[in-house]
């Protein structure tokens, strides 16, 4: 399957999701990526891949590719950040499920990796994701002004004012907002009261960084390695935010609606946490608009890329549709 | 301070180590990249402050510029590689002493990142230090060919090959050649007998990886910044490899024989946990040689550069001699 035939194919625009297409795509590129050499420990390389190819949506390379192919550019050309960014996320959640952090032993179904294999090896494996994201980008972009670029966009996106930034400042949120006693349970979630106002801008500050920056990276990668101009960048990045913001938002709302054989991890748990979510500050109905009018502002942005935005016209619905 | 004074100094030359008046200038920098801007939570930038500017002999930055004068470039067109290897190497040591780690409370007399924040914020720190490297370079290195060159040097060394590899088998390795209740005592330390062959093939193996990787790493960011030929990078890369084990080897009969007030960490403390020694292996005679044997070698390689290669030598000397 090439990227030219991805761009004519009736049955890819008839999915729902914009990108089921370039799913088998993404998976045999990160497998390719997954061999990290001889002097790579056996133990290591084992938890990384299973971290990295563990079942996903995928959804932060699919964004490098659709982001690519709307400016213009080939798809095959943006895959090195499609894997990059892939790597940096895998990362963020092998370390964010530690006990240390959110301390959490399922993810997708799947014992997390610090119960798979051991809490040192898992440190370590994200460690090495991090790294190897890098490597990896500098080894499969020949022009150095595009990977030196690539480079600086992802390293910034998973720095201390963004992707870790933002996981700092979630862990620091916990119960300083919401008692965990008033929202234990799934059913009495409601707007808690007192100055939501500061709550949300704290909140959507969070998550503008902890899942909203390696989004809008995402796009900004594919514009990036497919010569995107300004014009297309900005409309992006308007993109990415809108998106990012919706993405969480939906996620909230399934934390608290959907089962756990659904979700393949516990639910309600972010409540009974204490932590701030959308559905606790804005009640369901408010946080259903707000995900709708994230979404709305999101297809506006897009106009600019004209049919060739079908993929992330798609993307956007399908975030504020998903079940899971 | 000019570089242009630095070449110049009689009293530098003078110095037994090759790069203390290198350390100031290194400080300056270093606290000058860590201003990680008004995104970055404070806690977090705390508590990589606290392990970036910790106090230290700044070796891996101090090789980078070593490396570039030795090449004939100018030691201010390296200090954006000093700044990145010393926060890889400061994100290692946190990471390092983290309880499912090594389980460190002490590091240079001060509580280990852990200690003094907390863990989560210690993995965090860690993480950022990593990212924030790569981005450092990439917006201090105007030229992209050579920012990208750099990114990739310093990303293999801190991968999964390298860096994390290394240390993923140091602990691995551990209680694997050395009953711990054999080699509790400083004083009864000797050749445990067996396959010690292989053992320090193994220990060799973990060093280079662990240890000199980022050492390598260094003078090879030096040759790049500079402009250094093929020539100069294979001297710098032998260096390397020999300065890097000496250094280790040093390391590990200082652990034996320096009291805790001068290491200002627990000493002996390897030896207790069964980890791989030279001493353990060669016995403390047979230790001292090799590192002899290891700075001779190291001496060799550099005579390419000629006179310019002082500070490299005086600092081989040095990693020999040195008493903490």
């Amino acid at each position: 399957m090439t990227s030219a035939t991805l761009l004519t194919s009736k049955s890819a625009e008839n999915d729902p999701t914009g990108f089921r297409d370039l799913q088998p795509l993404i998976e045999e590129a990160l497998a390719t990526a997954c061999d990290f050499g001889a002097g790579c420990p056996e133990r290591l390389g084992d938890a990384m891949r299973y971290a990295v190819l563990a079942p996903g949506k995928r959804l932060r390379p699919a964004l490098v590719l659709m982001a690519a192919e709307a400016c213009g550019g080939q798809i095959i050309h943006a895959m090195p950040g499609a894997v990059a960014v892939e790597m940096i996320h895998a990362y963020s959640l092998i370390h964010d499920d530690l006990p240390a952090m959110d301390d959490d032993d399922l993810r997708r179904g799947r014992p997390t990796c610090h119960i798979k294999f051991d809490e040192a090896t898992a440190i370590l494996a994200g460690d090495a994701l991090i790294a190897q994201a890098f490597t990896h980008l500098c080894e499969n972009v020949s022009d150095p002004l595009l990977a030196a670029t690539a480079v600086r966009t992802l390293a910034k996106a998973a720095g201390p004012c963004h992707l870790v930034g933002g996981q700092a400042d979630d862990l620091a949120a916990e119960n300083r907002f919401v008692e965990p006693e008033e929202s234990a349970s799934k059913d009495e979630i409601q707007i808690t009261g007192g100055d939501n106002t500061a709550a949300l801008m704290h909140l959507e500050s969070i998550h503008q960084r902890k899942t909203g920056a390696l989004i809008a990276a995402s796009l900004s990668l594919g514009a990036t390695l497919s010569g995107g101009t300004e014009q297309h960048r900005a409309a992006l990045a308007c993109f990415a935010k809108n998106v990012g913001l919706a993405f969480q938002v939906v996620d909230d709302l399934l934390d608290l609606t959907a089962d756990a054989a659904a979700m393949g991890k516990r639910t309600g748990k972010d409540a009974v946490k204490g932590k701030l979510t959308y559905p606790g500050l804005l009640g369901l109905e408010g946080a259903k608009q707000r995900a709708e009018d994230l979404t709305r502002k999101a297809q506006e942005a897009i106009k600019v890329f004209g049919k060739r935005n079908w993929r992330l016209s798609s993307l956007a619905n399908y975030v504020l549709e998903r079940q899971h």
